[in-house]
């Protein structure tokens, strides 16, 4: 059994300490050195545990001056309001994703106010300061390019300065992981791909994966661990990447089978690229899954609109909206941060 | 200042208990637990510390097992010859890199031996499989991919498991951030060049990064860091990703001069890119520095061959090969991990 981080020991029990006493709102609790020498544990630990009641918005940490109990900031603003930041909002499996946040927010009396950043870090710059200045009860968030390094970290930590809880969806900064998050599990779901045509005899599996987003990673990692655990010799020259900027440019016929010459099975990072990946296969005079077997992540509607059904591991779609908006509501009224990863399941159809 | 954190503290006072008695060879040390609760600390910060030792080769962990001293392991063998693996070797600033290295090593009475991956993480694995096999004093790594995960984290383990010192090069690996490295300030270095072009009035400044290694990423943070230190606002659409295995494909004239549309001034990943960028420039008859100025990193024999001599932040090669090697013959002797940063100075030129 996995042991409980001392840092979430000691969080839990700071979280007890604040609820158990009735501080009065901006009470200075001891600093960060007394802490740690009262429960004998390293300043790193004390700051992390700090972190999480920060993201809580139970306490206000102050830089140079020390830390402060938030006496339901929150909820004493009462806007009934949740702001939510997607990358794209009427694409793909957004609707699905949005559909459960909504759905939840309304059965608990929240209204969503919904923006996209066009997985631009400029843009999501903008709307998180708007929302630094204008509160809202909580924020549900899918972060930018999270695989890059992000500018807007700094607002991000302003944000629960200011005790505004919210939850990342999708993927999170390593900066914040102390803040909630709900995620699929990519890196084993990719492994199971990978597993899955190799017992269907494949050794030559192509993999195609976003650098720029934490899912893009995860699912690149799960691909060399599916080589692994399936006996198969991984090499740098089967894997294809691409990101926000440059994928239409990437994803041409002459590009993608001349790397595509030679396997028998490709693995793509989305439905979306696997219809597109789907369509230079067939340009190209071959067959799928006849010359080329094609296995894709979301299983999206994408999947079943192509003409031949993308086999795909199904996204927990509205499933991550639900419990995203569910976590957050918990968080306002008082409740802990939580991790949580939610598993993909394959879905066999005609393409493998 | 900057404390010392805990567990440095930790192992500088195991280094000194192990180095001072003189236990024999495979002599077991106490348990994570037992440390732990000697010291107050907690088992996170207890497993870093052996993990340093580990890299040291001053004791060997065994999983399940527990951590037993390792009595010069290393010096008994004497093989006198130290491995050095680089992503290339006869081209770009890595001529200037070895010629330090093996100036140190010869020195010292070393022989290297020198391999190459083309920064492809197969062949990584094959030269790290070999140099668990056969033994050598110690080895310099530039790790392959370094911004990616590394399907080889494992054998890296390994090779410190049976006692080989190494030292990383150029970048390193998060999941081994306790290994010495040396490297260069490539964030610092980006953040000088963007307020350097600032200052000369430019306010579109796009940069052109490397998305799978470590120095593209930190040029990148360095990038946006600048744009916030000079008052100018950051957006996504003035950067530009390649990788190792599209950047051929990804800089023809159609695609990079459409990027650059609307901006002054580009900053290139390093030397190398910034010759190929000047090319497409001049062909789509725009002259540099006049309608684009171009700076870049490294400050090779690549910038000063160009036509127009491109100004450079310098890459101290030569030194960092020299410093790395004296850092592992250190090692070699019983000495301890160090992380080393090296500045890099803007070489004002005719390009900007």
């Amino acid at each position: 059994m996995k042991q409980t981080p001392k840092y979430m020991h000691l969080a839990d029990s700071l979280r007890k300490i604040i609820d158990e006493n009735h501080y009065p709102d901006g009470f200075a609790l001891e600093t960060e050195y007394e802490l740690a020498k009262r429960y004998s544990l390293s300043r790193q630990t004390v700051r992390h545990a700090l972190d999480i009641l920060a993201s809580e918005g139970k306490i206000k940490k102050i830089k140079g001056s020390g830390t402060y109990v938030k006496r339901n900031a929150v909820l004493n603003k009462k806007t009934k309001i949740i702001g939510v930041i997607v990358t794209y909002i009427s694409q793909y499996i957004f609707p699905s994703i949005l559909r459960g946040i909504e759905s939840e927010l309304t059965a608990n009396g929240y209204s969503m106010e919904l923006s996209s950043t066009s997985n631009q870090a400029d843009k999501e710059r903008d709307l998180l300061n708007e929302y630094i200045n204008r509160p809202v009860d909580g924020l549900i968030i899918e972060g930018t390019k999270t695989n890059f390094p992000n500018p807007n970290i700094r607002l991000y930590r302003e944000l629960f300065d200011i005790g505004v809880p919210y939850v990342f969806i999708n993927g999170y900064y390593p900066e914040l992981k102390s803040i909630s998050h709900v995620i699929t599990d990519d890196c084993g779901a990719s492994k199971k791909a990978v597993e899955y045509l190799a017992q269907k005899g494949h050794t030559r599996i192509a993999g195609i994966f976003k650098s720029d987003d934490m899912q893009g990673i995860e699912r690149y990692r799960g691909y060399f661990e599916g080589f692994d655990s399936s006996g198969l010799e991984f090499h740098d020259n089967s894997v294809f990447w691409f990101n926000t900027e440059n994928r239409n440019y990437l994803f041409r016929e002459d590009y993608l089978m001349k790397l595509l010459n030679g396997y028998t099975a490709v693995i793509c990072y989305n439905d979306e690229i696997a219809i597109q990946v789907y369509e230079l296969i067939r340009k190209a005079g071959k067959s799928v899954p006849g010359d080329i077997a094609v296995i894709s992540f979301d299983n999206s509607i994408f999947s079943d609109l192509n003409t031949v059904k993308i086999t795909s591991m199904n996204h927990p779609k509205e499933e991550i909206g639900i419990i995203a908006a569910r976590q957050l509501i918990k968080m306002i009224n008082g409740g802990k941060c939580e991790y949580i990863v939610l598993p993909m399941e394959l879905i066999e159809k005609e393409s493998t």
